[in-house]
């Protein structure tokens, strides 16, 4: 096998663009695995005691992803041109993409950013959204972005009239309860703090009405939150129930005969 | 261009009725935008630190906003009479819409009522929401008004029953806790906020059963809850389904060639 | 008019089964809201509180509820026999409904029984169940009924499956955190409680897990917890849905050529 | 009746794959109450106060469900031979069901396993759930798993969704509270704690964000939630709808003269 064959060969196997075959290449699945474990020790090296215990194991582990993650790269410099998006190596360096992989290998080789380094490194996580949107979820990603894209402006209206309750239960609560509770009243950003945690139903407790008609309103707001619950919900049941349903009479359409 | 032709002009551009092309004019959306300015000034100078770091700042924004509103109350007061709802001056005036937007107006220019004037300003919300209806949320506005007023019994039996179930369980906490707790549950009233707390699933923990039949009874109550949030939910989204499938028979009956 | 005829109408009147038109009559609507402040009068006469700034108001309210039931139930007895179902007037009074309103009477005329005699008129909910079911809400309770009873297996599994979970939830919790917190885990049904909270996510935050392993489990628990409420909702929506739909084409089946 | 005829009865009323007619027989519904009997006294023998009260009843009761549970292991191996699926008696003594049950027995006579038995003994759920399988709850479970099935890849994206934001809050959340508070935020890991609370609206409140642009970013946390709560409810109502539907269909296609 010759070196133009075999650079082919490796560009069906690192570009998910230049395979043939649907879902991820065997190569790109090692890829995925890989960019897990890194996410995994970029969130556990932050706590004091895995680095007192494990310290050791986790700069081994970071030694090998760095050289598989370089190696990785070295070989997508040389397999790029043969893309017809970028034909140039210089357009693929620049491309978002391989900016930001190149700013992950970058912080492996650079001490002094200490653990902030970790959260630089969390952002390949959008590197494993891009190579499940090119992977056999792609079908079902469509489905959901479609339900949210068809109901937009449905869901923005209940986010809005989310925003508004909040506002107005927050002004309310700080009116009733700002002499009883200056610290957690005092103003209307402050009751917000509270209007949020009721709406949605977490419901933390660091901040509750003491008088009775401060709990009277709260109460009222808590159930409205069952609203601010149930209306996004509706609205995205139906969406799905509607796409759904379309995708099927668009088959039983291609093929009238067959039952799915 | 003489007078009565610009004042035509600025009626369209001011009054959402007198304009022909469908959604807001750009001045409308700079309207918007200023009461938007206009609520997060008003929430944010209840809280004494952003007043005392930045209330001059605070001062500047609020005169410019005065002095835009007026302006614009003062065209709408002038192209008023052309539109045929008003016919005349005093009509506009006397609308609920025109007198909130006067007494904003009022507001800034008397500084005896304090951080209360703010809380009138939110009234200014309303507002939006009226724009909101003539703008290009109008028709997911009517699909969610429609999902809720087909289905408006069911959803008030859905809180009739949320109510007779809270009533039910604090009666039932009340008669096993308050000798345990006379401070949380010795009324029935009081047991009611925990009974509320506890269905709504918000949890903020401040009242709490402690004997072993308390909290017995507050598990069966904690998974009733699931079932207050489930019903007004699957409601809703039945009559999501329902109206998305509505407005698309609607339009195959319109063009039943086409496809949508 | 003579005697017959207006046991006849007072007939009509009260009892909603010799109703003709659809409804609750005028009288029945009354009784409702007596009812209603029945129940809020029973509520807060618990509260020391309310007793002693308006005790006197309680009482005054409270006896003429009193005469208003009493001349009620004594209607009611005069009128009974007229309705086929109960021909004897001995027949009505043994009913259920009829028994549960004369005990309520009879709390009020003994105070030996306290605080206890409003928990009794509590009952009186029931009361209203009934009539609701008979006026204008029976078509919404039809429908929230159906909904439940046909998908009544797949409500009643979800419900097992929560406590499948709940149970495993709780003794790995127990196993987990029982030397830490005895007192909040040191059994398995100590951990019920905590995993109600948490599958419900009511979430008080009374028992919560402190070591990292039990955390871990929380975590997933409260994950869990998502599931546990959607299945009902989601079983719940497909049934409305279904209902909604059924109900459209029982009504196009009936009137095909119009338009709902 | 000889022997042969009885072991084919015993067979039929034990084994559910011999028995002739739909549901469980009585035989074992009898061994589902004695499950469910096995279960709570394994919740309960875990606490102290239960068994310095009713420590002799329980072991009465444990003592009867052992020779219940011994005799009906016993009967079953009796019968094994005659199911075609097993044919010899070890191939059905190894099987993971019959390996079980064993096991359950045996922590019965082996009291040096102290508490640690009731956790062997609550494995027996699976027997529940094996036997409903077989009951009238089948139909109902299928239509449950088919509505996960057809929406795995939805639900699991949906996961995969929630488990992206909340590393993403949690981090910046350790990035703005760290300082503040480096008990509750001092790592990635232990931010995740407070993520899971917050996403999944369980809110416990023992970690609690205290800055201010902490409790922004927790707002807006918290109103994500609500999507992570709606987004999986979305998918399984219209899976659901669409169960329902498909189900309607085909018996219309099987009986299409008759309505349902």
């Amino acid at each position: 096998m010759d070196l133009a064959s075999l650079r082919h060969r490796v560009s069906a196997a690192i570009d998910p663009e230049m395979r043939v075959q649907p879902g991820l290449s065997p190569f790109n699945r090692l890829v995925v695995t890989g960019i897990i474990g890194l996410i995994v020790i970029a969130v556990l090296e932050t706590e004091i005691h895995v680095i007192r215990h494990y310290g050791w194991l986790m700069e081994a582990l970071k030694i090998g992803l760095f050289l598989f993650f370089a190696a990785e790269y070295a070989l997508r410099l040389w397999v790029a041109p043969l893309n017809p998006k970028y034909t140039s190596l210089w357009r693929f360096v620049r491309t978002p993409a391989a900016l930001l992989d190149l700013v992950v290998l970058v912080t492996f080789v650079t001490p002094f950013l200490g653990l902030e380094a970790s959260v630089f490194r969390l952002l390949q996580l959008t590197r494993i959204l891009r190579l499940a949107r090119l992977g056999r979820y792609s079908r079902a990603l469509n489905l959901l972005f479609d339900a949210f894209r068809s109901r937009g402006t449905e869901l923005l209206l209940s986010a809005m009239l989310a925003l508004g309750l909040m506002l107005g239960a927050a002004t309310l609560l700080y009116l009733v309860e700002r002499e009883a509770q200056p610290e957690g009243f005092g103003s209307i950003p402050r009751a917000m703090w509270w209007a949020v945690e009721t709406l949605t139903t977490v419901g933390y407790g660091d901040v509750v009405p003491i008088t009775p008609l401060g709990r009277f309103l709260s109460a009222i707001t808590a159930l409205c939150g069952i609203g601010i619950i149930a209306l996004p919900t509706g609205v995205l049941a139906g969406a799905f129930s509607d796409a759904i349903r379309r995708a099927r009479e668009d088959r039983l359409h291609e093929h009238p005969h067959g039952r799915e």
